[in-house]
């Protein structure tokens, strides 16, 4: 008997056999996906150029100061956590097309499964990352008075917008993978309906 | 026809009626859902009592200075967001309890996407909020020597280790709304699974 609760099963390659209503969804779902992964390849990398290589130089009575990415922390953290989501989107992005070529490829749970949790946790590193950069970002523009940490943005004005631009659009890597999470959230969990499940209350 | 297209359409009270290994997993699960409702509860109340009530008073040459949490806004943030967890996860258990009790409640696909949603969000509100929260606790303990940030925690230490055990406590519930997170989209997206859609490939 084939219930929800056979975990890791793989059905195999069976033709698929579906109506048209479904056939055109699952095709605009695969669209779908394949963007956004293609978006967060370009706005990852983007972002991680945009951090990386600000920096500006600055004389305060004849003593060069450079300010750089590597100073902040968090900066480092983002800069890291785009390149790992565009490398990641960029395999994913692959399997995808592959997928696509082939018209039909088997599917199997455990992979499934896979993506799912690959996506889960890039959904989660990257809006980690875009917070506690933002955070930082805040300090950099208003300081923080009480405790004494002075904002350095008057300073280093063309540096900081650099650095805005970067979590800007690092923000919009992480609410690409954020969609992207749901649609393999529901890509794996549909697997695990069958009809008479459609009236079970929770 | 249904198919899973048909977002939207509750399919009203109907008989539960599926065999008893589906029967103990829905029980189960809807248990693990109360008992992470009810963790969130406890933990997003107690991080925000142990950040909202914290405060140290240290003298500097005949001048007192009060650190506390609204001295820095991530912290503020912190508070909001286990505040909003706490809140919004009683609402979630009563509903749980309601839904136990009853035994068989109506089902509806706006319910579960409602569910879902909130999740999500919550789970994401919280994991930026901790994010935040802990960069500006790295940089009150270790602080930020290019920028002239300078470490507090040397002078505020017991406040400091105050805030340290509410961040921790803050990710503990932000963990519980993800694994929440993924129990919901569960509930949600195999409503959305009919026999024929276990060989479709992606």
């Amino acid at each position: 008997m084939s219930t929800y609760l056979d975990v890791g099963i793989s059905p195999g390659p069976i033709p698929v056999n579906h109506s048209t209503n479904v056939k055109v969804f699952d095709s605009r779902t695969k669209i779908t996906e394949l963007v956004l992964r293609c978006v967060i390849l370009g706005l990852g990398v983007l972002s991680a150029v945009l951090v990386g290589t600000d920096s500006q130089v600055k004389e305060f009575f004849s003593i060069q100061k450079e300010a750089k990415f590597t100073d902040m922390k968090s900066l480092v953290f983002l800069v890291a956590a785009n390149v790992l989501a565009a490398g990641y989107s960029s395999i994913q992005g692959l399997r995808c097309i592959i997928s696509m070529v082939r018209g039909r490829a088997l599917f199997s749970k455990p992979l499934a499964w896979a993506i799912f949790s690959g996506d889960q946790v890039m959904a989660y590193v990257t809006m980690a990352a875009v917070a506690a950069a933002g955070q930082s970002g805040m300090l950099a523009k208003v300081g923080q008075p009480e405790l004494q940490w002075m904002k350095i943005c008057n300073m280093y004005g063309k540096f900081c917008n650099q650095v805005g631009q970067g979590i800007a659009t690092a923000f919009l890597v992480s609410l690409s993978m954020v969609m992207l999470s749901c649609i393999s959230a529901f890509s794996l969990f549909r697997l695990y309906g069958g009809n008479k499940m459609k009236n079970v209350d929770w």
